[in-house]
Formats: structure tokens, sequence, C-alpha cells
């Protein structure tokens, strides 16, 4: 076990780079050895985040700057795009690398650069990277150099379907995703439609024509399930910062108890909460944490099961996952760093 | 044409009545004669809603001290289980009644009682009663005495599906409303769970065992349809004020142009606004306004349609529904005093 | 009293623009003949703002496209700096003009040029122009060609001052206003520090080092107290969308009676609801409306008084009182087209 | 140096008591062995606040059957008048309490009774009983066995004051502190004006004519400074949950550095964060943290001094500073426990 293990953040100006920055601050075993911004580099990164004034003394570098030779694992909480760039020469260096964002979550390259719009600069490394999805993938992950972090939307969606598909109880063609984020999903970027004064007090879907987290969450689930795994995905904004929700709807082609498949299936888990029937979760109860919890309810006279999922976006849903991923690839005990409680109110 | 009708309020205190108030102190052919509340009788309405002041120099009197020999035309924005009890009485006086509650939604007095949990005390109205939906039921609404608002959620949903329903597009069996309403449709309430500490920064389901507008929107869209029409009902709450959003997964059983059906079926109604396909509506555009925005999506390579429905709960959901019924019944222009903008931003 | 009075407005995409086109879509003698937006133009306004649909038809056209010559009365909703360009031609023409932004609220050039950054393009009619603040200057208003619309928090700062510098009751040089404004008030701008994610749940203060604004008050207010005023003033942001609350502590010089002295001197305003001590009003209270409410807590044992003072920044604040400028040229009943109702909840 | 410190939390489901617990539970030297309330006795603490699903086995203790032998220390967080009932007895016991309400705030009792509304149970124990405001009185809290944990305004309010009027540099008889403060702060209680649907997109002054929090301030300035000091206190609700800032308007005496003044009183202390002058605080950069910043503005030409103090009112405003007051009476080191990074967004 590695103890001060050097890591850097590529793109700590985001969301989900400054959840990175606060998580690491009080990881036990890790020292943050540079963050990068391109935009705000040479400032300090109190001065941009003043949450952060009398913990940290870093500079942003710009990432052209970055010095890659002396750290052991980077993040990059950057757009689409950028980490394929950069983790070829990373792993022959042998450092880790754990991208959370797209750029290695699909196996299908083709498919990946449709939705993208881009072509894939690491063709190569596609399929030697791991989806970080502890509770389905810990073993690869712990053996890996390269961690794809999964989307937020589809950390909600699989770690609620996963164990039924697992066991073909639903059907894998008739599968609903009604699902609800907070608007710091969308990022930090300076858009009309992301102003308070536009998205308080305001409800809405997007994305209707198609979301770049369905294929995703359709390759992985197909592959889990071993056969074709098909959603109708309909993302929505909730007037909130913080928080998915997630409610599906699916159809059971076996008869069985979802208490049992699903307690059995994450009574390891330790951040998978499982709760009772017809107890719905709500966003708050997981807020600034890294929990999942899981609830469900069985629809009398039908075979319809509505399962409901709720995570931290930022969390479970981004930086908190990368650092149980983290914990994983090091053999670190995986709670260190991201146990923090749910803050409430 | 009757100028200067006289109404009542029953229940002026709750959010469906301060409501109903604002929008009646602007009706061109309406006096607001009397405005009960048990709780705030004697006190000045203004007093408590202090939105009030200079416009509205009303006391609440006791609902027992109510002059009902004088008034046209009755409103109650009382909880469920008030209106029966005075609704006989005006009825044989020749009054106008329209229930802003429930309870005369449901034609099955059992179905009622079961989940309204008491027993009806008119039950020789209910038959009489027309569910005031104008877009279906306008010449009954234009006769009738007595009129069952509908809840909020029923309006949105069933404005959705009637159109489908009515001419046997899609399976009566296998629809889904995901549907998702602001805070205040609970209510004035003092209770806990509608704090703002609580409710903020929150997203939860509720109502998971049953919700009571399941029935309601089910007796009806089986009366539209011709045949058993159930649904799968889950209502979310929304970290706003006002606004509900419905998302609805219908199985379509035929071949058609859903822009077609819409845009047929409302061509003249004055608050049902279609919007083209994959435009997705959002609650803001309808704020404090009458309107309710409808539009879909059409899955590719399946048979599902995804329909979006917003309406503010408090005005088409609620007192703005109560007074197009009203206007409809005294052969007032339907969009009088209702006729409001959507308030942006 | 003319009739169907063609106007214009200049900038119809930012929020105090689709304000303006709101309470102006529903104004008894107007016609909305053009409505520019450089960054729109082409575009139909219900296109950006859907809380038009089906009660405006008009598209955005460029403002070198707009049509001076027919029109009656242009409004200016445009950022600093734009109005003074047109106003010479449009005065000359024989139109009115309002400006909703800053070009003419100052008589100093020389001040208004070092706050604005900018030279005074029609330094001929900053005299000409009147400062339209009707409960003051309603008479020069009605005479006016050219009306410089004073600023939201201007508004509700002035209206708590004016009747005790009048009277000279209060020290001129000790004025402090804390003012609190909704996130509206920095306009539809895609700023990152206008972001929902990073304004909720936050409180600040801005504009330490001194606001556009404070100029305009002091000058506006020597003016009417005939000595120097001077004003410590601190604005701050809360995280709603609309609404200002000024709290303003004065030291009296007098023995008065505040009550009194509030109450006489505004006893025929339509827009001015002066309040008994020590009730707090709020912002809601004239949330969407054009009042302004007033209340003030006298201190005991000290010669220290409090006023509070409420409006809606987009209405009293800015397009309300433009249309209530308007109304006053052109010898209309004042209150039309803006007796809205404040919106609860 | 205790470790395994038995600690027990009388009121246990109010916000400054679910505070305590998250806290707690994180703490290294603390066991939290009983969590009291009267109203959820026999109710899991879990069920009632899901955030601590999988973290916490406890049920709530009816107060009376609060095991008091066994425990080392006692966190009060209450409502007012329920510590004092206590006290005594346990103090005799030789055990510590710390008193999150106001019994032993104030030790003017008659100016306590008076506020208060009750007769004064523990009279015996006023003196005796420490301010807990670390800042000032570290010494005389770390020999204590009774804390008075200060209110949450009064702490943002004298940190920002206390190093002016130690050293005279202000005149301590015009001070104007105008406050504002998130709905948190008015407790997990079923009142309607803390209803979402009223206080979301609403702010107001409250407590105008005399808030309990004054007389507080006033008595331990007055201590602090060795001359009478009186306040003009002007409470604000601002529509968030969590979140103090206070302005404060003070009048210089002399000639002085308000830097230097402050970067010195606060050089050693662990939770106070002295900015730049004219860099303006915000409370989101305190939120969910232990940390109070303070910034300030002199004006030019003027003797007046501006100056800006944010804390989190959950946590330096009443859990956090409990704990560090725990902490330094039982010679822990003071940020255990309490170490939390603000959260962002």
């Amino acid at each position: 076990m590695k103890k001060n293990l050097r890591v850097s953040i590529f793109g700590g100006t985001g969301y989900t780079g400054v959840e990175l920055i606060r998580l690491l601050l009080s990881h036990p075993y890790v020292e943050i050895y540079q963050i990068t911004s391109r935009k705000d580099k040479g400032k300090r990164v109190d001065e941009i985040y003043p949450s952060f004034r009398g913990i940290l003394d870093n500079l942003f570098v710009s990432p052209e700057d970055a010095d890659l030779k002396n750290v052991d694992l980077v993040f990059f909480a950057t757009p689409n795009g950028i980490a394929m760039n950069y983790a070829d020469d990373l792993i022959s260096k042998g450092k880790k690398v754990i991208d959370l964002a797209a750029d290695f979550r699909i196996k299908d390259k083709s498919v990946w650069e449709k939705w993208y719009g881009m072509r894939h600069k690491s063709p190569n490394l596609i399929d030697e990277a791991v989806y970080g999805l502890p509770e389905i993938n810990r073993d690869s992950i712990k053996k890996s150099q390269l961690i794809a972090n999964p989307g937020c939307y589809p950390t909600a969606i699989q770690l609620a379907l996963i164990p039924l598909l697992e066991k073909k109880l639903i059907n894998p063609s008739n599968i609903i995703a009604d699902a609800k984020s907070g608007i710091s999903g969308a990022g930090k970027n300076p858009e009309l439609k992301l102003l308070m004064s536009e998205a308080e007090e305001d409800f809405k879907a997007y994305g209707i024509g198609g979301h770049r987290h369905l294929p995703e969450i359709e390759e992985n689930l197909t592959k889990v399930c071993g056969e074709n795994v098909t959603l109708t995905f309909v993302p929505h904004l909730v007037p909130m910062v913080r928080g998915i929700f997630a409610t599906l709807y699916v159809e059971c082609i076996k008869d069985f108890k979802a208490q049992d498949i699903f307690n059995s299936f994450y009574v390891n888990e330790p951040f998978v909460d499982i709760m009772n029937a017809d107890v719905c979760p709500n966003t708050k109860s997981v807020r600034a944490s890294n929990f999942c919890r899981i609830s469900f309810h069985k629809e009398e006279n039908s075979n319809r099961l509505i399962i409901f999922s709720v995570i931290d976006n930022l969390m479970k849903g981004a930086a908190g996952q990368a650092i149980q991923n983290m914990n994983i690839m090091m053999d670190y005990p995986e709670t260190s760093g991201i146990s923090h409680i749910p803050i409430n109110p």
C-alpha cells in the first residue's frame, strides 16, 4: 500500500474537479501534486474557489506545464475528448489514469465516435480501459491502469437494474428510465439556460432526441445481461444543484422477491443501501455523500416493477466514484476519503 | 349574460383559495361577495395575504356566518369532504357550485369512499355533478349547476392522453404517468415535510402505494375511451413552488401521426398549446397562467410514444380551470379573467 | 387620448424587455409594433420565450431594420449606451422615448461618463430628459418626450427616503442603504456567477467599491432635498429571481411621526403602499406587480429610524414603471396595463 | 486525553441536533451514547433521518429514560428552557454540559427572564457558565464544566466586531448589524411561514421589535470592550437553507488599518479567515464547514467602516462551535471532527 500517492487533477475548475479536490484534501494517503486549468492557469485555486481558503495553496498550472513524470495517478475531470490525448503516454510511463469524462466508457468505437462527434485518438486503449463501476467490476478495476469512470445517470440507473438483468428476471427490451438531475450535472458553463433566473422554479425534460448516456448504459447492461438490453431514457432537469433520481419501470418475466434479490446482490457493498419496498428514497438523503439508495414498488395485478435509485451526481456519480476506483486500484480501504455522511438539511 | 355575478369563496386561506381571489378580483363580471375561513374569521384577508393590500377590503367570515342566500355561485376551495355538506342546499336554492376539492370527481361512490376514507354525504348529487374538464365536457358544463373541478395531476395527464385514447390509438392498459409537481400542490399545511429546509434541494417520489388522483384519472379516461383504462401513476415532488410536468409513456397500437391527432383535437381550444414534436415544454412557460402545453416524441424502432404535458397546478390545475368552468356555465367569454400571460423569469 | 399607440421595444430578449412585452400585450391602448434583437433577429419571439406561444406572432427584427418612422414611442430595454445613439433622431421626429437603461439618468455628464466608462453621445439631451419617478416628477413626465427610467435600487431607496428628506427631517449625510436584490437584476447574461449552481443557496454583497446606482440616487435626492445628500450603499445578491428589499438606516434630526409623513406624502399614489410601523414588508407581497410597499421602525432611546422598502425589480424597478411613465406621458389612466395583483405563492 | 468520550445528545431531531450527530459520528474520540427525542422516542434515528442509514443504529430515547450516569458530556440541542432543568444535577455528578440553546448565554438573570419569558431554574449556575466563543474565551472554556454555546447571529457579529471594540477603535454606541440568515436558523418547526411555498422566492426582515440575540450580543461585547456597547440589530430571512451573512456598519474613532487589526487578532485561529479588503465573502464559501470569513471596506471621505462576516449557522453558528468547545474542554486538538471543507457547489 503506497502512502503519499501523488495525484494530478486535470481540469480543476469544473464541478467534478472541485469535488475531487475537496475529497482528496482529506484523503489519508493522497497528495494533490498539481491541478491544471487552461483558463485559470497561474491563479490560486482558492481565488477561484474561496471554499479552499486556508486549506490549499496550489496555483492552477496550464496542462502544457503539467509535470507528468513525478505523479502516480492522473484524474481527468476535463471535457470529453481530452483524456484520450494523454492516456497513451501516461499508461506507457506506468501511471494510472482515471477519466471522469466519456473517452473510454464505450467499447464500440464507432458508437462512441457517432455520439461524441469526434475521432477517437487512442483506439488502442479502449479495450484495455475498465468501466469503473466497482459494484460490478471490482476485480478488473483492481488490476487496471486505465479507468473509465461511469456517467452520473448510468451509475444510478445501472445499479438499479443489474441485479435483475443479471438473473434475467426482467424483460431486457422493455425498460423505461425516467431520470431527473440537479443542474450541476450540466457543468460550470456560462450558458443562458443554466442561469438561476432561467432554471429556478422550472422543470423540464431535455435530450429527448437522444442522450449520450444511453449508449453507455445499453452497452454495459448488455454485457452484464448477456443479451441485448435497450432502454427508453428520458432525462429531466430539476431546479436544484445536486442529486440524481431515477424512476425505472420494468417488466418482470419471472416470479421473484425483489427485496431478496437486491439485498443479496449488494449485501457487502459499502455504498449501496437497499431500502424496504415502498419506502421511497430522496436525493437529500445522499447529498454530498457517495451513497446510492435503492427502493422499489411492485404493482399489484401487473408484472410491472418500479425501481427508485438516488445518488449525488458529483459524488457517486463522478468524483466520489472516481476515488472509490482509485482506492480499489491502490488497494486502499475502499471507503478511504469518501465516507462522508450526507449533509442534512 | 349576468353581469355582477356574486360569488362566495369557501376556504379562502389555502393556495387554491388565494389564487381564486387573485383571479376573480380582475374578472370583468364577478363580484367577490364573501370569503370564508374558519381559522382566520374576523381578520382582514389582506392581513393574512399582504399581496392584496390596497385591492381587497374583505374580512374572512366564518363558514357558519356565510350568507348563502344572496350569492349566485359558490367556489369550494376547501379540503375534501366539505362541499358535499353544502351542495344539496345550494343546488336546491338554485345556486351554482364549483368544488375544487374531490367530493364529486368520482362517480363510483364506493371507490370514492375507499380512497377518501369517509362516507359521502350527498350521494344523490354524484351523478348530477359534471367533471369540469372543459376540453371534454364543455356542453355538459354549460348546462350544469354542480361542477367537480378536476385535480391538478388528472388535468395534465388526461389532456395528454384523451386525443389518443378516444381514437383507440394506444393500448389502454399499458400507460405510465411519471408526474412531477411543485410543492404548492401539497397545500398550505404546517407539515414538517413541506418546510423549505426539508424540501429545497430535494427530489423524491411519494404516494407510491397509491395516490387519490389515480382512480379519478382511470374512471374518466375509461369513460372517454369506452374501454377499461389503467395507469401506472408515480407522482414526484419537485423543489419549486408552482408547476406540474407529466411524462407519459404509451404503447401505440396503430399507425398514426401524433402531431396531426393532437393538433386537430385541440385546434379550437384557447388554453391547450400543441408544440412541435421533440420540442420539450417546460413548467415555467405556463407559470401563473391557464395554459397547458403538450409535446411528444416517437421512439424510432419501437411503438413507444412519449408525451409531455405541463400546467400551472394552481391555475389550469385548480383555480384557473374553476373560473374557466364558471365562464362556461355563465356564458361569459371562456377566457374572461384568466387570460394572463405566463410570468417569466 | 390616442388609442392604438404604436410602440417599439429595443432589446426584447433581456429580462426588462420580455417583461415589457408581457405587460404591453395586455395594455388596452398599445400595439406592439416591433421588437428588436441583434442576437435573435429573424427568430420568432415565442421561440426564444415560449411563454408567449399563442399570444404573440412577432419576429425579432435587427435594430438596423427597425422602422422608426411609423412608431409613436420607443422603449429602450437595451444595455447602457444604446439609447443615446437613437434618441436625438427620434426626438427630432416627434417620437417619445423611454430609456430603461442609464443613459439619461444622471444630469452631471462627467459623473455619468466616469461611472459608465464611455463618452455620452447625446449630451444635448441630458437636460431635457426627465427622471421618470412618477411619485416625484409626474408633471414633468407628462410634458416630456424623453424619459430616463430609474434603476431598480434607486426606485426602492428613493421612495423610502424622499418624504423625509424633502421635509429635512433626517440627516442627509448619514444614510445607510443596505439593499438586497434577486438575481434577475443582473440581467440575462451568460456569466458563471449567475449560474444556478453558483447562486442558489448563496448570499453575498457585491459592488462594494461602488455601484452605478449610487450617483443616480445621490444626485436625485440632492435635487429633491435642496442640500447635499450622500449615502452608504451596499447591494447584496439574494438567491431568488425577483424582488428588491432595501433596509435604510437614517438619523432623525427633528421630532416627527413617520407614519403621518409617509401616509400623507403617498396618500394619492396608486402604487405606493405605506404599511403600519413595525409590520415588515416582504418581497413576495409585490411579486410580479408594480407596487412598492414601505414600512419603518423607530428605535427607542435613539434617533435612528429604520425604513423598509420592497419592489419587484422588473416591474416597479423597470418595465412596470416604464409603462407607468408612458401612461402619464400619453394621458392614459396611470394604472393601465400595470394593475396586476401580486402572484402568491 | 480521554478517548472514547461518551456523549449524550438531548434533542436529536432538530437541525442542530442532527448536525451534532453528523459531526460526532466522524469524531475520532467520541462515542454517541444516547440521543433523546420526546416526540420520536422508540424510533430509529435513521428512520427520521435516512441520511444516517447504514451509519447509525441508535433509537431515540425519551429524555426521562436517558442514562445520565454513564455519560461524560451532554449536549443540549433542545429548545430554550430545557438545559437549565438538568444542568445542576449533571454538574454535581461531574459531567460536562454544553447547551446549544440560550439558557446560560446571558449573565443578567432579569434580562434573560424578560427576553425568554420564563423564570430561570438554575440561577446559581449562570455565573459559572462560560460563554463558548473560543476565539475570546478559550482559557475559560478549557477549565469549565458548563458551556453556553453562542447563538448563530451573535457568533457572526461578535467575531467581526471584537477586534475593533477591544482596542476601542470604533464608537460602541453607533453600530448597525444588518444580518441575514438562511431558514434552517428557524429550526425544524411546522410553521406556515417556514413552508417552502411561503419562503422560497421571498426576502424579508423580521423581529424588528427586538430579537433575543440582541441582549446576548450587547452583554458580551460590553464585557469585552469594557464600556457600554449598543447595537441596532435587524435580522432578515434569506430564501436558502444554510448560512448567515452579517453586514456591519461602524464608526471609526481612531486612525487604524483594519487589515492589520483583524489579521493579527485572528492570526492563530483555525476557523477565522480574514480576507483582503474589498473582497466580499459569500455564505457558500463556508457551507457545511466551521469557518467564519471576514472582510471589510473602508469608505473614502468618511469614518465609516463596513464589515462582512459569514458563517454556516448550523456549524460555527451551532453544532460545529459546540464541538469546538468540547474539543477545548477535553484537550483534544481543536479541529478534531470539525475540519470539513465547505461543500461547493
